[in-house]
């Protein structure tokens, strides 16, 4: 079979992708676009997003859809529909945080912009990385269960690219994430994935 | 077993759950909010979100997350993984255009919002629900694979709300979402419980 994986060129919403091919062994194209082809070729993906994973030309959008399959064949999304359920609600509360984060940095007016930066720092941030710090405590150093699973590769894939766009270190006073994410890189896979893979301006 | 949905007083998020918790014939308690009660509220919900669904005290967040569990015991959810896939896909695909309409109708600033709303009548609706006209006219009147899914359920259930929300007949000219709405309300588990189920102002 054949895996080609359209992103941009850095980390953010691809990279558990690419962990969990890492994780998997599967070899795949690692297809990356530049922020300045994007408009040019945005109207031909199918709803104009990315990542996109291609298996055999099949052709899928969605990035945490596309990690749950990719979970499934690596036994990482859950011993029970209990278990995976846990998984899907950490990983979509997880998002969430994100897409809260999104909407400031792509705020195109620099006043409301300034305005929601005191929030997400006061608020928004805090708020939400202490519950996760708390889920991981609570959970033996994992998101559920305390054992791995791919809503621990989901969080520490993306992480990086939103410290980058935040410029805030959301993992400090947060010894449990900080200790997941040292557990999730020093996976063998996903750690010869780190070390083989590009740079790019958000894990420079 | 013991099921409670806190949701507040209308469709949207709620109804997929609601749906299928009817569709498998489970007893559940309606709790539903009101929207003056809400800020005095929000701060005891997990995330701060709605909706909740309790399953014998054991309190879940993350709506679609839910979904796909119960989708499951219900036999909604694909009959192997790559149809679980693509179902998955559908779901966050319609999640996404739920966001983008979300971001109009809670734009706080009068003048933003008047510019989203024709960006949204002329560009984002059209593009997405035609987009999802055709994946049901493809997939013999239905999101995955000619057969009811929870898919189908969640885009149904959501519908309302978004239609009323931003006051756009979003099925008109769309024959096989029309079609695809009348078979999930024929449902018999379903239709009884539209029957019964309270009004609230997104559906009055």
């Amino acid at each position: 079979m054949t895996y080609k994986l359209t992103y941009f060129n850095f980390t953010a919403l691809g990279e558990p992708i690419r962990f969990l091919l890492s994780y998997l062994d599967i070899d795949f194209e690692d297809n990356r676009i530049e922020l300045e082809q994007w408009p040019s070729v945005k109207h031909t993906m199918p709803f104009g997003t990315l990542p996109l994973l291609e298996i055999d030309g099949k052709v899928l959008n969605q990035s945490s859809a596309i990690c749950r399959y990719l979970a499934k064949k690596a036994n990482l999304a859950g011993s029970d529909d209990w278990e995976s359920l846990l998984i899907d609600i950490a990983v979509d509360n997880f998002k969430d945080f994100g897409q809260c984060l999104k909407s400031y940095w792509f705020d195109p007016n620099e006043e409301s912009k300034a305005a929601r930066y005191v929030t997400l720092v006061n608020e928004t941030i805090p708020y939400h990385m202490d519950k996760f710090e708390n889920i991981v405590r609570e959970n033996n150093g994992y998101f559920v269960n305390g054992k791995l699973s791919w809503a621990d590769l989901f969080v520490v894939g993306v992480l990086d690219h939103l410290i980058y766009r935040v410029n805030v270190d959301l993992l400090k006073d947060r010894p449990n994430l900080q200790a997941l994410r040292e557990k999730v890189l020093a996976v063998p896979k996903i750690k010869a994935w780190i070390e083989k893979r590009p740079l790019s301006f958000d894990i420079a």
